[in-house]
């Protein structure tokens, strides 16, 4: 069943060819891989990234609006990258662009609407970079490589997956897809073109894997559209659909569904209104002008007339949904009637948000149905089990490399591979940084670990923000913080007047006066320890904060950030 | 099929009966019920609660470690509380005793193994509190309320739900319930005397909501036991098994697994320690003492001799399970080999937490089941759509009110009653605070609306933190703090220095001196506002805050809390 090996047998021997996932490793967003192709094992040729996306700040990242992947890897080897492809458009996949295009400056290219998604994107960060279409039907050249641009059904449309053909070896990148054989576009996964790549043979076969632990296929998009029409038949007042912003196909059903029920559209917030206007001037949506209606135009329709597409399905702050639901929306309120859809999962971490929006409709009138009490109202654009299976079946690679999946998730996946005849050397489960070699003759092996950080983005600021701000954040996010302010004369280098003590999120001062008091003799008496003049006031400071941070735990079981500021005067 | 309003034809005609959600209302924990009667509208003779539960803080209620009911509406009627009935031994039904009892001072009653736990629960906060545990054959006599316990199966032995007879009316607390026919302790819902009160007719059904969503019933316990089977013949390492350290039956059939299949026990883990014992000296949990090993003990056996049940299923900071997982168990490492089996759902909210220890485990080597992905790996306590179903054609009430759930799933159980023939004024949807009133002539009401705040425990303060102290710690997570130092002369009233710029958790300091000097330069400017003696001090402060706030949002597009402090020297 397995191809051995597809040997180099034109190239020199020495050739060998790295993958560098920067992001995408045990991760499902933050999508960044590097093939560097070395003529000599000491000799860096060429390199060829795919994708180049964000992704989205854990728990503990506190106040950070995204994560970018680490480049360092790259710093010294700009000359030597030949590009930038990208898969499709989808923020984990191409919003990193704005942050990393500067610093590398090289071309990009992808298919017709992701290479407008993306130019979009990067015109919002007032960079005019032009992004290259390709031709889906002549493979592209760039340095070395030879990239083949292969058809993908996903939950955007134009989404593609990559044979590459390296000096090395032949490789294909199976960034996020599903097989759906009935899509909105019409435009199935290009299966035949996939399985003429695996008879080429195929050295390795990296593959989205997140949806492993689904049983089956992954069901088609099409089967969303009948419950949208039950929905929509069913509500008396406004209709209001909510998806993903790039969900291009969920957002033509609901266009579609719209006006067979014979509704004025409304497309609400920034990004949905943004993401169809450059879809619809590539004709990748299609409807007629006269049944769209103005926001501020709401007011001319009944509420039976009218379906409302609107961003928000992740209950993210100040969206038009949580705007609407929170009653302080310009032109909409939720009236009892009102029938709200989410075609959506929430993202991981999201959940608790999106159930209290939901419970915020609920309770000012509107009747919601949502993905996971209701069956297709929502499907995956990634595959399950199966199509994960069909692709390793169509590839027949020698080696599978999962990605853009959690750790559990390669794990889950590499179970599937052995189930189907692999052997354990070939399924490649590197760890985040870990680097993978392909030698011409054959050989696979992790050649060595780059120590990977979270590139952080915090308002204007890129990487500005690392371990200590963050860990002050969570500190002063639990237990706040108390200031202690000490005067000490600049000569006599004397404490001058009783320190003050200023806290914010931390406890009430005006009901805490005794705490406070308590708190100031423990100061006073570590300012006692050195008599006289204070010179060395590291350590003191050190002493005050050790003292104070012990007696307020006593007192309190909280454990404040603490600083003592010295003021010399 | 629906019973006519049960009249009060003994009592006067003027008495009522209201039923006070001090929470449990649009939420699902934090359960605590007033039951209070007035002989007339304005006289109140005695008041019932059921129930002393915590809630969990949401994502905004940083550092916060739990909710309790506001009992503020309790305080001038203390003299009227006849008592506190616990309908189980969940936190959310009796964690807030140790804060609440002490207020109240009132008898405490419940089964068996809910009062012990409950005494347990008291003594870990200091508190000797002799709880009376009821008689299940003779219904407790309180004030002018008879209550009859009635045994219900969910996720922990001896739950009950309250048959309450009033001088207004008969009422079916039907707190947390499913109708499980095998359950692992035999004892089983007695739907006899269920159907019995509603024989005697009932004026209100209060019933648990939270599984409405979920159509039929909700599976037997008993089916979890062929699945820990099959992984427990499966693990040739060490059997590691975790849930919540209430589920005493979830706990009993692990035990029994580890038993069958010759593995010595070791239960790891404060709580599940202190569970098990109190269970199993009250004959709750049942096992030969010689299959139980000391933790220190461990390493005299095989790991495929062991079995540990450990806490930290919601991934708990600290717990077992995540110092297992981190490797800094005094006595357990993961190996290859071992499997660790998550038999209980992440709660809402713990959901990243929990995946992130999942993937944890699996990086250092053990396979992971997780009830995610598998099915049969856990089981609600809670009853599904025909669960609840059923308990409204058993009790016939007159009226319906679904408590312990989110306002969405109260929406849902109106459409299910509404389905089943009940009238819009039938089911009762109060928000929060609102209390219901029940008139001796058959009259049902919303009476008054409370406005009932979060009690917020943190460390050892009760309510002391409140919502400014909590919108300051929001500010500092996501923003950081920068502090403004400005020595002032007390006597001639003129800044005597430059001001001093420190900040936390916004910006790495030393990479950004530009950004520093400028801020200095708007503060000088702003203090240059008033010339030479500053006597208003307070107007300069906010000057200072507002002019750097501007000026950081500006080049940072960050807004930290932002502090200016005098010193007066």
């Amino acid at each position: 069943m397995i191809n051995p090996i597809n040997r180099n047998i034109f190239g020199n021997p020495q050739s060998i060819l790295r993958i560098i996932p920067l992001g995408g490793i045990g991760n499902v967003t933050k999508n960044l891989y590097v093939y560097e192709y070395r003529s000599r094992p000491d000799n860096i040729s060429d390199i060829l990234i795919v994708d180049c996306g964000v992704g989205f700040p854990d728990e503990a990242m506190y106040g950070i609006d995204l994560v970018i992947p680490d480049i360092t890897y790259l710093r010294d080897k700009i000359n030597k990258i030949r590009g930038i492809i990208l898969t499709h458009g989808h923020e984990d996949h191409i919003g990193a662009l704005p942050y990393i295009l500067p610093v590398l400056n090289v071309p990009v290219y992808g298919t017709l609407l992701t290479a407008k998604l993306a130019e979009v994107k990067l015109q919002d960060s007032g960079l005019q970079v032009k992004v290259n279409v390709i031709n889906e039907n002549i493979p592209l050249k760039i340095g070395p490589f030879s990239v083949e641009f292969i058809h993908v059904t996903h939950s955007i449309p134009d989404a593609a997956n990559l044979f590459i053909k390296t000096p090395v070896g032949n490789f294909y990148h199976g960034s996020d897809f599903k097989f759906d054989w009935t899509p909105i576009d019409g435009k199935k996964t290009e299966v035949d073109k996939i399985a003429r790549a695996g008879k080429e043979g195929i050295t390795c076969l990296l593959s989205d894997c997140v949806r492993v632990e689904t049983e089956g296929y992954t069901l088609s998009e099409k089967i969303i559209e009948e419950t949208l029409d039950k929905e929509i038949r069913n509500c008396p007042g406004k209709f209001i659909f909510t998806t993903q912003s790039s969900n291009i196909s969920r957002i033509q059903q609901a266009i579609d569904v719209s006006i067979r029920n014979n509704r004025k559209i409304v497309f609400l917030g920034r990004s949905i209104e943004r993401n169809v206007g450059v879809a619809y001037r590539l004709k990748y949506v299609n409807y007629s002008e006269m049944f769209v209606v103005r926001d501020k135009d709401i007011r001319k329709y009944k509420d039976s007339e009218l379906s409302l597409i609107v961003t928000g399905s992740q209950a993210q702050p100040n969206s038009a949904l949580s705007r609407i639901a929170e009653g302080i929306h310009k032109f909409v309120r939720i009236k009892e009637g009102d029938v709200v859809v989410f075609s959506a999962d929430p993202i991981p971490g999201y959940e608790n948000a999106v159930h209290t929006l939901i419970d915020l409709l609920t309770v000012n009138g509107a009747r919601v149905a949502y993905s996971e009490i209701q069956d297709q109202l929502h499907v995956s654009g990634h595959g399950a089990r199966n199509d994960l299976a069909l692709m390793i079946g169509l590839t027949q690679a020698s080696n599978l490399l999962p990605i853009g999946g959690t750790y559990r998730q390669m794990r889950h996946y590499s179970q599937m591979a052995f189930d189907m005849g692999y052997k354990h050397n070939q399924v490649l489960l590197p760890l985040e940084g870990e680097i993978i070699e392909f030698s011409a003759s054959g050989q696979v092996r992790i050649a060595e670990k780059l120590s990977l950080k979270n590139v952080m983005i915090d308002g204007l600021g890129v990487g500005d923000i690392g371990n200590v701000v963050l860990r002050d954040r969570q500190t002063m996010a639990s237990e706040g913080i108390v200031i202690v302010v000490v005067p000490l004369d600049k000569s006599s280098g004397r404490v001058t007047a009783e320190p003050d003590i200023i806290s914010r999120g931390f406890i009430y001062m005006k009901e805490s006066v005794d705490l406070i008091d308590e708190a100031k003799k423990v100061i006073i008496k570590s300012l006692r320890l050195k008599k006289g003049r204070i010179t060395d006031w590291q350590f003191v400071r050190k002493q005050v904060e050790k003292n104070l941070e012990g007696f307020l735990f006593k007192e309190t079981h909280r454990r404040p950030l603490i600083l003592a500021v010295v003021v010399h005067v």
